[in-house]
């Protein structure tokens, strides 16, 4: 063996073991390995911060440190904010120690970093009592703040409104530290993306500390600008970026390396921590995979196409990952979630058992008279083959209860309103909300319990979902998944976690449906795609939103996938457009309450959008049409 | 009667009529007025309009410019970015012809402007593809567009995310128009907060084009700088502002006119549309009343104080605009509500049937057991005094249906979780949720209706509230309204609307309580202040964040008023703040679910903190504590 993957097999024992002296070993050995290596040698430490608990980062910075020091390492180089945590959002407003706090820690850390050089990210009060601030990195050795530099390039699109406490540092030359003779050039954040900056300097290397939200078909742009860098100045580039969920943020990780030819040179695991060791100078790095699906670019999402299955990894990884962070950043542990035999709640389990681990997960079937056995067993099974708690519990006694004191309320309202629907989806919703109910009331009664929502991002889109209902819970896993991406995950699950076909067929096999009503038309449980449109149609509407930025007309003038593979008129086409923008605009304050979710697919879907702007007309007018409308307004 | 009351007199006839005679007989009257005046008379169009909707807006700009021409004034000035509405936020990701239809609209309303001139606020494209736009105003005359002129002051303080959309003109000089010989210098928004950029320039008027939300404490301010500019320069200044709601912002209207010595000149009237007619130089001018409480600075507000008497006014009207524009503008007409005879839903209840029509509003008494008579009865008086619909429907069944069924479920649960509450809230929130289960399908039953969440800030901030309970309906009215407030909003609306002492005195006098357990010390239900901490010291602490700025050591180093008047140890002080930091964290799930509502207090209550950032120590820690906290972790 050699080596190189002696270093990479030590530390993998140092981060995956618990036991002390396991790790002390583990250390010894690393620094007499990494004693042939010289000037040079960093160590990334990819971790996954806490936003607003210092304490909580402090003490995961200091044990990187520790570590660093331990195997004799030049440098450590931690992500963009890292004490603060990120983003932080308004919580500057209700935390006005907020940035004292991190300096006082940073200081404190400091008096700690003898033997090695820390690289930390850190929240700099520039004018703290009018709440800005500077995304600096502290240099940190010989027991003090050696150096403090600033972002410069800050842009909009920080999330929770973080650009507006953030300023610019206002000085657009790099800084350069000097450890073991090597001179290093730090940026921050995006400011790699004005290369220029760069320029006139001999650094020996360039580091980046980012703390940079993943977004489909944004880390390869990402990662070829900086193997750009590297080959502009001819030097190797250092990427340490953060890893973790904050809401519905995801960070990737996948720190990154690149050499003076822009070749990729080492890269860290993604959606988890890790203390990577490199030194591009004595050619000790290693490339861990790449979760597939980070490589996409947007070319690759140029067409709506149905086949999800190069983004599957990603989509897991990052699914997973916001799960875990949510329930452990907020202190919970264990999932509750109503087992339909569906679709939505099936993957949902699946994920949940997946983060939360099997015994935190208890799914409950609550079938009412609609309730297909095949759904029931379905349910059954999918709990079983999860080996998640499970039981039943039917909703009958709750509905014909629910029903019986309506029926004289409603007779009280009719005296005063005479507005009631002949036609009333009110069965529909008790139903669901029953269900509801007995989810809140367990994690009422158990500790540590958050009931789930199982609406998805088409129906979300759509409003289909029940308010107190499907829609509610302490956490909605999928809410940024269409349906048709939902399928192509049971199905991809089914394949490739470790233990398949966890998924009963039929499952993925059935036209969804709430099974809240009887289709009068059929005689059966009413199927959604005949109350809404063929999900394959509305999910590319929904794509063509949010990737191409498309209006009601153009997606007229477009050829759908669906229209394909079938014949639909003009007319059918218009009409689902219509009931779309229709649906969307009232479904805005449906959305405004939904339950925190993790952004997959799109940050656009955390729009914020007057709900009183709900009944804009989308479509496109021409002159004439106008000059007609004005004509009646006079 | 002189001739100006005339005028005025004639304006409100025209106004308040919807009879087309009279109107038009108005107009023709007004007409011969104004003949008296000559050039430099303008109107005032203060409307509210909705955001994205701009066929809607476009309707009501007409209509104004109509009457100006009717009348034969010189100009007609509207607020900022009327066409399109404001704010619209995100709507423009979702809504590509947004500004391309905005000016399709614009080009058909300029044809129409012959015998007038027209600054009509609208959003001009400035790169599309990328939704960059300005905030601009067209000058429309001579049946075209005469000139366009750009906003120059934009900040990072727009609601809804416009300023991800909206840039600056780059061009800070002054555009100056011509009118019947009268130079009119035009600024937009903020640029009357850049008092430089008028200097050099000869204007005989500045107009300033404004939809600016209001706060409390903002105005006097604003009016306070538009005065000084006129009496900087020496000229009038006619400031138009937008009125009404968009989801939590509102608009205040008092578009006002600034003689050349400050002196306020016109004003039109707060929170209600006006068109306002004005000529600074033949003195004809109108000051309407300013709705009591927009003309308090923040020195009044310098300390905490249970005396809101002062804002009470403002208060109402906020309040008032807010249900009717959420309601008006997303189309709906009815509210149905629970009415426990407590204080919240008592003031819901008197604001919808204000702000509805006590036909559109229908309460119902929902009691369980723990219900007394006194608050039976004051639900049934209170919605007698009011006139609005009112039934009673006990719980009780649906109570003991829920409770029976989940005590199978939970013995199932217990098999796999040895984590039961040994002291649960279960059977409390099965009471609320059974309430609102009642009002949501009550708003499924019958057309636009929406139940009401009832939940004041006091209790939002502390998460007491429950989920699918009280806190659950399509709008929250008194969402940022402390309790302290809420109680002397009762005794105000009792002492000042036309119809005195709606709400029952016990009603205010009782000391608030959900009603929802027994307290087993006293053997009567439980008070809310036992549970939490008493209402003037939470609602202080609210108010040291909101306002002040206030960290937990600035807040246990204050003398809060309740200290003033009751003793407390300075353990029982440092419990309270530690509870309600402990509260506020992990109440932060809940409020991010809170249905839409209206800000009446502070902006900062729609903070947006990641939930995930809950469990934040907020307290200061010196060094020496930090270093001890740093030895326990190596």
């Amino acid at each position: 063996m050699s080596d190189i993957n002696k270093i990479y097999e030590l530390s993998e024992k140092y981060q995956n073991s618990a036991d002390k002296i396991e790790i002390e070993q583990a250390e010894n050995a690393l620094n007499e390995e990494l004693l042939n290596y010289g000037a040079g040698s960093v160590g990334l430490a990819q971790i996954n911060t806490i936003a607003g608990d210092i304490e909580y980062n402090s003490e995961k910075v200091l044990k990187c440190i520790n570590h660093a020091q331990n195997i004799g390492l030049d440098l450590v180089v931690f992500p963009e904010l890292t004490l603060a945590g990120c983003p932080v959002g308004d919580a500057i407003l209700r935390y006005p120690l907020f940035g004292d706090t991190n300096v006082k820690w940073l200081k404190e850390i400091a008096k700690l970093v003898t033997k090695t050089t820390a690289v930390v990210g850190f929240l700099e009060p520039a004018d703290e009592k009018n709440n800005r601030f500077y995304s600096s990195v502290a240099v940190l050795g010989e027991g003090k703040i050696l150096n403090i530099i600033r972002r410069y390039v800050v842009d909009k699109n920080f999330e929770f409104n973080d650009c507006k406490y953030i300023i610019s540092s206002g000085n657009s030359t790099i800084t350069e530290i000097n450890v073991n003779g090597i001179k290093y050039g730090i940026s921050i954040g995006d400011d790699y993306l004005s290369e220029d900056k760069f320029s006139g300097q001999n650094f020996d290397i360039i580091i980046n500390c980012c703390a940079s939200v993943t977004y489909p078909q944004k880390e390869k742009s990402k990662s070829d600008k900086l193997s750009v860098l590297a080959q502009r100045y001819s030097v190797p580039v250092i990427y340490v970026n953060q890893v973790g969920a904050v809401d519905t943020a995801s960070f990737a990780g996948s720190s990154s390396v690149f050499g003076k030819e822009g070749e990729l040179f080492a890269r860290a695991k993604g959606f988890d921590e890790q203390f990577l060791i490199i030194n591009p100078y004595k050619n000790l790095g290693k490339i861990y995979p790449l979760i597939k699906g980070l490589e996409l670019t947007a070319k690759d999402n140029s067409e709506f196409s149905l086949d999800y299955k190069p983004d599957m990894e990603r989509t897991y990884n990052i699914l997973i990952q916001g799960i875990k962070d949510y329930f452990g950043k907020t202190g919970f542990k264990r999932a509750v979630l109503g087992l339909s035999g569906g679709l939505d709640s099936t993957v949902c389990a699946v994920l949940l058992a997946a983060a939360l681990g099997k015994e935190n997960v208890f799914g409950v079937s609550m079938p009412s008279k609609i309730t297909s056995d095949t759904s029931k067993s379905d349910a059954k099974v999918l709990a079983q083959n999860l080996g998640i708690g499970f039981t039943e519990a039917p909703i009958k006694e709750m509905f014909d209860t629910t029903n019986n004191c309506l029926q004289k309320l409603f007779t009280d309202v009719e005296k005063n309103w005479d507005c009631r629907y002949k036609k009333s989806y009110t069965p529909d919703n008790i139903q669901a909300r029953a269900r509801a109910t007995f989810l809140w009331c367990v994690s009422n009664e158990f500790g540590s319990c958050l009931p789930i929502a199982t609406s998805d991002k088409s129906e979300a889109y759509m409003g289909y979902a029940t308010i107190n209902g499907d829609m509610s819970g302490g956490f909605a896993p999928i809410a940024d998944v269409t349906k048709t991406k939902l399928f192509a995950l049971a199905r991809w699950m089914n394949e490739n976690r470790s233990q398949k076909n966890v998924i009963p067929q039929s499952v993925i096999e059935k036209r969804p449906g709430a099974e809240l009503a009887i289709n009068p038309e059929t005689g059966k449980p009413l199927i959604a795609e005949d109350a809404l449109m063929p999900y394959e149609f509305l999910d590319e509407v929904i794509w063509r939103i949010e990737n191409k930025h498309q209006s009601y007309d153009d997606m007229l003038n477009s050829e759908f996938l669906y229209e394909k593979s079938h014949k639909i008129t003009s007319e059918q086409k218009q009409q689902w457009l219509e009931k779309f923008y229709r649906r969307m605009g009232t479904a805005l304050y449906k959305k405004s309450i939904m339950p925190p979710y993790v952004i997959v697919d799109s940050p656009l879907y955390n729009f914020k959008q007057p709900i009183t702007s709900g009944r804009i007309n989308y479509k496109s007018e021409t002159e004439e049409i106008i000059r007609d409308k004005i004509q009646k307004m006079l």
